[in-house]
């Protein structure tokens, strides 16, 4: 059975509470709900965590070594300028998804470069709030094939 | 029942035939019909198609409109500089789905960059073959929920 | 009687069938009409051509050496890279006039430089279609005149 | 019955009496008056004003405000780098036509931008003086149909 | 017996056709003629295409494979942007040696760069129609001795 | 009779010395050797040498004024940065070809840029100690034909 | 009433214990209280909050919502880097007023820009310690006459 | 009693009169009554003076010394380009708040950067016509304490 | 006797657990006791502290002040972007000393530049652990003779 | 006799007025009466001139052409960024000598570039108000000599 | 016993005699005398060797193969273009370690850059002469473990 | 009594000998007797020295310091980026004009940064062989009244 771990960064902890208009009423309480069930329906057991702490979520990268088979993140502005982060990424084993909900590169320049993207096993990028239901399924191939 | 069209752009056509260590024996024929079955199992039909030429993608996009409900397109080194390419894109309403067999974010600094990306509904990049199911997964979604 | 050529670049054929409530309900095949029966109500000929295929272009750029006094262009995206393009206006001792519909520099950064401008007659850019038929005068100007 | 104003920039009071072997025996004051009479064939009043002056050129534009039905406007080098002059058309609702005499892309780098060009209704480079009839031309165009 | 294939691209087909006090009167069919006479002295043999299409470049390096020992390309402008005729050498088994007639080192900066030099067995560039020469006595001692 | 000088630059004393995996166990004075004979044998006299300064490589060119047909020119590390060694060049109306053994442009990014290929008869990169010969069939052929 | 929230960033803690010749001999805690009283006087509070963590300054923002009329931010050197602060005040209905006690301008080119800037309600550069009343004067506009 | 120069740049005399849905119907003279009083109130006299001429400026400027105690200046877009004026700055001792209405930041790129921001006493950006106040407010306090 | 301080950034804390065939075996804490006998034998006390959190670390080092006589920092991939950081390194007077076991300068771009670096007493890069007492005897020297 | 033109530009008409411990106690109309002396004993006769007003520069090189063999121009901070005023130098025939008092390439950045420098027949930088002096001499050996 | 060598670059021969409120009164021969009783003290040899020239210190690193164990670098002004002197240090297989006096990242932005870095041991930055006795402990503890 | 150094740098002894067409027949022999024969007119004594090695003129440069009271220099294309020759200039006391013959700025880019101009007392740029007088000059000069 996989074990999976989402980690979301900085201000995704006010999904659907700002701006209904643009990202409907799922709370980031409610799609944690959803993707757990997503998970556990696909035989998998997912945890989630967030924070506005770029070291908290270094630290908990570091300790995903050997309790997860894979980690979706959507780290959030760090995404464009923690070198930390990155280096927590290649530091572990595990296979890391990126995944952005909107399509950061049709907005402002500074979001279009990600220093993450070299170091992790996939990126998925611009689909909403369904990009983390495929970042499972690819976490899912990932270690039923072994072909990363 | 959904039509997906399946575009892989110049050297694609390769697939399988060269670099066996890196991409294992899965030439582009036995992709497009491995790809194939697993969009039927989801009810939906796919089309495949492949061009080293710029003008033929170009084309191809154009008559996708009102045909098709989704298209996966792996550009290859056009990514990197197609604006005609891109301008097709955006000319047509059916939503394309950019993917990258490799991570093209580890790789030489002129492959970070896409210029279509933009314009695209969403970017998989980086798990090898299975983004291709991936995407086909998203446009499966996109179309369900018109929630891109 | 000057023998004009009009060449019309990648996604011009897709003119007055996609987004109607920004270029009107002109189509390709109505502009040409239109600017035929502008160029011969002056007393030219006007030939059009469309190709979404860099190569193609090229292949009728050479060949309107000798045969055409001046030729209309709107490359479409191949302005910003087709370096290839540059070289065959530059290796034929025709007039080319380089037209843009709308007004690339207030649009996307890479749609800013044209690559072709430095070896053209001249450059219209931002009347619309009207952007055309000034071609088409300037052309006449030039045969006429010879002051290019 | 149209009102257009021509202004033209910085050093252009010297046409046509440096570099006669480049830019003919043609003066500013001969143009001018050439100009006037091709507008007036065409049933429209041309006024005329050079300057060297920035300051006197923004002052020029904004009093076209009401008065005129558009504005051909070859700022000399004032293209390049006046912001300014860039304020004062963006300020006002008089279409403004950018001409350039010579082919400024195929010249020094810096006269390859011009900063002006975002806010104009069009531009016409490189066809000598009669990029001046064009820009009359194009003006009672945008007039007549309004389709700027 | 060393087979060996030129490949010149866009704009080549006027060799010997325009600017004679350039390039002399020498077209590219005499050329080729030329380079074969030159090839059979020393007992290989010389394929000769040409195109001004990208995509047909590409399928022409791609047919190479296994068929020639050895390749001579002149990509023309392509050579400044064309990753995808990069992509396609680096995908083939057969060296390429590219060359260049004029310096592009002393025109325009452009030029100065070419996409496919890191990918080529070797570059000769700026002795004029004698480098094509060099070219095929380099892949003759490539292939003679395998130094590589 | 053509009388050629090879001038090699800084680190190239150290030649087949180091790095015998790579670069075989010929050593400069062997490669002198060897080039000596294959210049003879052509009907041309060579002399070589080699020198850590930059100055003592501008006064031999200097004093190659009327002495020599033609300068092979591998210039080391120089060839990235010294305009004196450029100056130098362009000031003798001897030919200078450009030899470099590896292949720069798929090396560290200060190796892409020689400052001096803007001033040299020609430029031949990538083929091991056998673009030493190119070079020496280079100057012969200029010699000639004068056809540089 | 008004409620306002003052947020310091990194090593403003130090403020009046360190380069007194430079900052004089207010401590933060001095600065806070004067503030405080200042915007008593104007019928406001003013609640203060000092942070070295990135993740902490976050957190406050977000709580801010709903519970204060405007926040007074100097970010200290997070100004130049944090896009996920800036994330923080562009996902807040609560405007913000960037202050900086020295002029970022005349200081290293990389306090030159600030990330933030962009964001925020209005920014107040170079007045001391006086920018900080300056920004609550400010604030008390926008509250009073919404004009924002 | 404080004596404070504002001096309005390059079309700002428009004020109030273009883009009322934007700036209100407050006009340049409007707003200069206002800002005399809200000074007169606060026990200082402004002189209010507005020009397109960047030369005119200058000389105001240079005049200010000795007659003035501080300038408030919105130089509209000189404010991008003009070192002139900077030096002018630079070279009086009357110190300098420099407003911008607008948030520049948030706006195209060139307005981004101030060329007289580092010799300037402070900046206000972004809080519309309040702007004004608040730097009369900042230059009385620059006065009473000398703390600049 | 001399006080000194080690401090670690983000991601050393997984020194000698991970990659062990590049670092050994080892660990942080393994070498922190190492580096305090090496300091005690030496006449010094060395305290230690890591932590992935950069607030943490900017604390850490303001406790420094009138504690400690000297600051050894490897600030891991926040010697790349933390100009917080920076600040508290120049606020307060305590030396400081910056190490990189590896050779940051022959890694990837982003590596070469530390924004540390303008405000440390002096950096020590390259030297595997050895240039953690390296940086011991450093401080030892600036401690004894005051020579900084 | 030769006639000379000294044109001095922005802020220079307050030489000797402010910062008299760089400058010392010479102002513009003193250091103006000393040219025209050091000139009258070389038989020359010197105008001078100077305004803050761009456009008036401009009109008074123009007035120059047959009326003086020679300008002296420091154009102040128009240095860097005037390219009106380049243009006005390249369309007259008189010789002009560009001259700053101070080095400006020991200054800030933008002083570095000077944009007229390409059209000027000379520069002469840092040597105070003796370079003026110099140019005097300069354009009285051009004259004489004709050897420009 | 370790033999080591200090190679001093450009304009280090002055070191002591000039600006000695910098320095100190330590000439270059004061030094040297000092590091090789530093190195004796310690069981190792210490030869040394200054020179202005380029070609002169890459003679001698090519020199110092197989006769000495390690090389003291201060390469002065070469440090920051000469990649003749990077070649030398790559092509030898002696260990290099580069010294700075001063802090070169707190200096003009060309003496940020190190060509050299790249291709070093290690980097001792910054601590005045105590650098060089450091660089002699390091490579000492290179020779004694072999761990670089 | 002054006593002046002049130094020539690379290339410089070629003048008069190459393109007498642009430079005379002015050979550098020729050139120096003339300056020492117009310095004596002048009262100054002047040593010539001519070198293509940077090592050279560096040592010459150290020389000069207490036995010249002025260099004038002519780097040739060291000017360009010999940082080894700037530090040299700035460790002597002696003042050093940069003379250059051709106006640099309207030569090729590379041309137009000197990396010696921050640290002369002066530079004179593009009046030929006359500059060397005004450099003469200029140095009488500042001996004669210390005014640098």
């Amino acid at each position: 059975m996989a074990h999976l771990l989402l980690i979301n960064g900085p201000n995704l902890n006010l999904l659907g509470k700002r701006e209904p208009h643009i990202y409907g009423s799922t709370t980031l309480h409610h799609l944690e709900q959803e993707l757990i069930s997503f998970a556990n329906e696909r035989g998998a057991a997912l945890t989630c965590f967030q924070s506005n702490h770029e070291g908290a979520i270094i630290d908990r990268i570091h300790e995903a070594e050997g309790k997860y088979d894979g980690i979706i993140l959507n780290a959030g502005a760090f995404t464009h300028y923690s070198y930390a982060i990155r280096d927590a990424i290649a530091s572990v084993s595990v296979p890391v998804v990126e995944v952005h909900i909107s399509n950061i590169h049709a907005r402002e320049p500074f979001r279009h470069q990600s220093v993450l993207a070299p170091v992790v096993a996939g990126q998925i990028v611009g689909f909403g709030l369904a990009g983390y239901r495929l970042a499972i399924l690819a976490l899912l191939e990932i270690k039923g094939r072994g072909d990363k």
